[in-house]
């Protein structure tokens, strides 16, 4: 017996909000009736539903009144207030925001990794950090074959990471570039146009990133594997969309790149894109816009005695955010 | 005693030659005469040199009559056919193609690391590869520090690396991306504007690329390490200038990051740009243009015993090229 679900979406202005509407969209997910929220700011928009306008309404503790599942992406300040009124209403809170990543009643789920685990959620189950899901989709199926110890990967963030004015800024920084106008910042700290910046959110006392050790702490908390090491760059680069990461693993078992190959093709959710000889490899202009993530440039690493290196491409506000957000929805 | 010198600058109209003319100029260099060669389809065309227009001749063997140091940046096939040319007229041959950088009876130099090498030239001293020399100018101190063991590499390369042309393909990119025309491609193998590509170089059958196994062969001669091992990644970036690498280095030694930030300012050459605080590290647009590199983002490595994490910049056609060519010809 199959049911519809009353559904919510905090942040639906935002970048990862529209997308979560248009893969709700594309899934054909049995939605009975549809509830955008946002700030007081963005209320009175419309945005468009399987052809029908829907007007987006302030966030408020009542709107989540009625609400089956609530996909939040709105921020971590926002998840924090607002989610647990949402459960406390009776919905299931999925959430985008690293507000509940490290609680322990709250799972982290990709759900072609660790999608078993929504059943033990409490009302909140959360949404990794986007490279962390795309690096997890190679990851993880070589990590099954061979059994992962450590990383170092190397990142190429897309600007739309940071939300949907960030892809502005890059545009206008670009016209100011071409017109040898003065550089407008407000998104980035420093201009990302024809530029990259090796400051992906704010910085710890170690002198890692939040974001760096993202990689670390949710990969442990997904691959239910507590000694995982992951020491991780995080580049913003002047791209649209699509983010990609180089990474050199090392592993318990001796590896080969045929059974590597097998395991990444029989892995859902990851395209295998390595053809050298005819420069076939992914690339974030090609996977921008697509579910799946791609992986190539496979190679035995030669500075690991078990390593393999490889690079990887998925778009961010999909895989990273709103698709991963729906499947989990999906498992419900 | 000083005395002048008469140069020849081959490929004197590339990207690389171009850059050699103005670092001559800005070091005083003492030149007695400057010939500048370059191919058929150059040759003709005016370039000035201390206020003086010199007219750039065709290359050929006779070109070399006098020449007391040839610099080369054509390409390895062009070295490989007239470097023993100038050799056998006479002339030390600074070569800044890849052709002689394995030969036994060739230096491969980087000044500040390896500078006393240059005494055992037979007439051709070799110059690095721009990503490795960059990234020695910061592992180096390091390694006199704390001995490494291996290191694992990420390059955000920019466009100039693949010549003069590849600068214009990226503008002309950006403008047809801009005004929704067809890309036009013709250096690179893939659309470079708002895009990464994960090949610099050509592949190996290892699944490396040539560029990226130069970071662990030439790092292996100019630090006198046959030990030293790199698993690198390089990865061509919409940037018009300046190379960076991020790394992560594994040394023999335990390490401290206050030992590690004076050896790095106590080696010339490379600036410690390393405050998070107020989130300054080194960029690629601030290093376009500079003779000295800069390193940041240094932190102890966490998925590393005695490890430490930096990010490394510097423009490759200074210090990754013409600088580095010209700071050897100082040595003679």
């Amino acid at each position: 017996m199959s049911r519809d679900y009353r559904i919510a979406i905090v942040g639906a202005t935002g970048a990862v909000g529209v997308e979560m509407l248009r893969v709700l969209e594309r899934r054909n997910f049995p939605v009975a009736s549809l509830r955008l929220l946002a700030s007081p700011r963005s209320s009175g928009k419309t945005l468009t539903f399987r052809g029908k306008d829907v007007v987006v309404e302030p966030l408020q503790p009542s709107a989540f009144a009625g609400i089956d599942i609530a996909l939040f992406s709105a921020g971590g300040s926002i998840s924090k207030e607002y989610a647990p009124v949402a459960v406390e209403s009776g919905a299931v809170v999925i959430d985008n925001s690293s507000a509940f990543r490290q609680h322990e009643n709250v799972p982290l789920v990709v759900p072609e990794v660790n999608g078993a685990d929504v059943a033990h959620h409490k009302g909140i189950i959360a949404n990794p950090n986007c490279t962390t899901a795309i690096t997890l989709m190679a990851l993880y199926p070589l990590h099954k074959k061979f059994r992962v110890k450590r990383i170092f990967a190397s990142s190429y963030q897309a600007v739309s990471g940071a939300g949907a004015r960030a892809l502005e800024e890059l545009r206008l920084q670009v016209k100011a570039v071409a017109n040898d106008l003065p550089i407008e910042k407000e998104i980035f700290p420093h201009q990302i146009a024809f530029n990259v910046i090796p400051q992906v959110d704010s910085f710890l006392d170690t002198g890692y990133t939040k974001e760096e050790m993202k990689m670390q702490n949710e990969g442990r908390r997904i691959m239910h594997l507590p000694t995982f090491k992951a020491s991780v760059t995080c580049v913003r680069v002047p791209v649209y969309r699509a983010h990609s990461v180089a990474v050199s693993a090392e592993f318990e078992r001796p590896v080969t790149l045929h059974e590597a190959r097998e395991a990444i093709n029989a892995f859902p959710g990851i395209e295998l894109r390595d053809d050298t000889a005819s420069r076939d490899y992914p690339m974030p202009l090609d996977y921008a816009g697509k579910d799946d993530c791609a992986v190539g440039r496979l190679r035995l690493d030669c500075a690991l005695e078990n390593g393999i290196s490889f690079w990887v491409c998925g778009d961010q506000l999909l895989k990273g955010a709103a698709l991963n957000a729906v499947q989990i929805a999906e498992l419900l």
